[in-house]
């Protein structure tokens, strides 16, 4: 490790993540491994396969325009799930509460979960509270766990990727980040900008029963944003990815708001986003299938995978340059989830 | 709720956790309900039953004799899913780490995690990173949620108690909580009292293999003591339990600390301590067991079922007296776990 200490950026899902991962976690605890890096892991228990996943909130401020860390909490989990082709089928649920929170937050928090658990089709099982003193907390953080089981198929990840696929998104990029920086910085030029906090469950469901084999791969494009997260499927694949800027769904809001800031909506964090490669010859229909659910309407074909091996991803611009893409380095918008 | 903001006492195991815990967060929660108040969920997949929990760690001092937050981390979620009569098959590792821990901490609490689980028989196969600035965590919590498969037989619960049943526990009580007390203060008095932190899924197994249904109930005394879950057992069983004061185990120096400090072991932590109520024939098979584990060495009969419907819990004192026990009211040792 070349820092001594914990920095922010080691918690931003980008590339001081991945180093904190691969070189201290990782080879302690192992089953975390760098060739399994996917969001969920699938166990054999015996009586069947099943997807389990973790995700611990700490999002700031925990009310965001579009959610709050309570639904966030839930759909982060399920998504989780249902990108290893599994249906989503009981959460758990570990509060850690700072003194002081207002027991008035915390029930519109707990009512969002349970909106999104019901939304959602899973069930919240078990459950944990504790509480620390002012200070050494902040308002609330929480943990789900959340296991899936495989109606059919094999499970999909972030390794099936092959050369010819079509890379798509159900929807424009950035909003979920973009939604809680504009909160917790007060800007006034993003009134417009919701966070897209969503359980994906449903359409991922759809798009298997649909596209089954032909899905090769899936992922959310969470902390680090779609970069990160394409990033890391063409490491786990070994291919080349190629994205086309002109094709990236984007909200006005959310550009303006990311020009005036100097970010890139690629590196912003989405929380009911997916990108899905899948068969070439079945991308029009994956692009039917996510445009048939609320949470895929502005669905699109964003790149495609130009090669086998490299693990590189490149940017083909509006302005007919092609640049390389490379993971999130540093924290670029702390405490987004 | 009487409060209108989260108390500490609202993380102590006690009254006041089970009224946030009945009042505000199962009512919109539900699954986890007032009468499915075991530690663990037991959900059928379709391919067979599993037992689910969670459990967050904020202890402190994150080291303290006997253990860390890691090995705490992964004893105690093996034991909530132990107590339930699944096997522990495998863990999730949420961490949320404040900005500036020391990454020489963080690899001695990830090795505790792995030998820990290495010891219980479990795996490590999911995890999560979150990082929080400086101010807004303490060090690192620590979330671990398991998954635990039925070898065989029914699931155990706090309901199953019956009368005439006997009380047993492996060993003293209170070690856990006067050892975190301790190092926390820096007491001098106490440096001979250790964390009884341990994994019970081993002596778990080898009571159900020789017992079978004659194991009526299982819980293990965490936060809150001995004194808080068996009114927990008697109240889900519905049932009169009656504690011999002089047959409790209690280690010398945590008697010691426990009358300096004006506190009762009864309610005081354990974190390698399970209650078992067994069929009164098989009490002394039930010992034997127990003894001959390392974490069962000092087992005891500490008392039995005398009555049906009352959920009262009453202590035969050492000196003839009779007392009633109640919960842990308020936060006798914040964040003991």
């Amino acid at each position: 490790m070349k820092s001594d200490i914990i920095l922010l950026g080691h918690g931003s899902g980008g590339r001081l993540s991945h180093q904190l991962l691969d070189e201290l976690i990782t080879p302690i605890l192992s089953g975390i491994g760098p060739r399994d890096q996917n969001d969920a892991a699938v166990l054999d228990t015996g009586g069947g396969r099943l997807a389990f996943t973790t995700d611990s909130y700490v999002v700031d401020p925990i009310f965001f325009p579009g959610g709050n860390i309570g639904d966030l909490a839930v759909n982060g989990t399920v998504n989780d799930l249902a990108m290893t082709g599994a249906r989503p089928l009981a959460l758990s649920v570990g509060l850690i509460l700072e003194e002081g929170l207002a027991i008035d937050d915390l029930r519109r928090i707990l009512e969002a979960m349970r909106a999104a658990a019901d939304h959602a089709g899973v069930r919240i099982v078990t459950g944990d509270t504790k509480v620390v003193p002012r200070g050494k907390g902040d308002k609330i953080f929480i943990n789900t766990a959340g296991i899936g089981v495989f109606d059919h198929g094999p499970e999909i990840s972030g390794r099936g990727a092959r050369t010819g696929d079509k890379v798509l998104i159900n929807g424009t990029i950035g909003d979920h980040g973009m939604a809680v920086l504009a909160s917790r910085e007060g800007l006034e030029l993003a009134s417009d900008i919701r966070s897209d906090s969503a359980a994906l469950g449903v359409l991922v469901a759809d798009l298997l029963a649909t596209l089954g084999d032909d899905v090769h791969a899936l992922r959310d494009p969470t902390r680090g944003g779609v970069a990160t997260t394409l990033k890391e499927i063409a490491r786990q694949s070994q291919v080349e990815i190629t994205l086309q800027e002109d094709a990236l769904p984007v909200a006005a809001g959310v550009a303006g708001a990311c020009a005036i800031l100097g970010l890139d909506p690629l590196y912003v964090a989405n929380e009911g986003k997916l990108l899905a490669l899948v068969d070439p010859g079945q991308a029009e229909t994956a692009l039917a299938v996510m445009r048939r659910h609320a949470e895929g309407h502005q669905a699109a074909i964003i790149g495609e995978v130009t090669a086998t091996g490299s693990g590189r991803v490149f940017l083909n611009t509006a302005i007919g340059g092609r640049r390389t893409i490379e993971m999130l380095a540093g924290e670029q918008l702390p405490r987004i989830c």
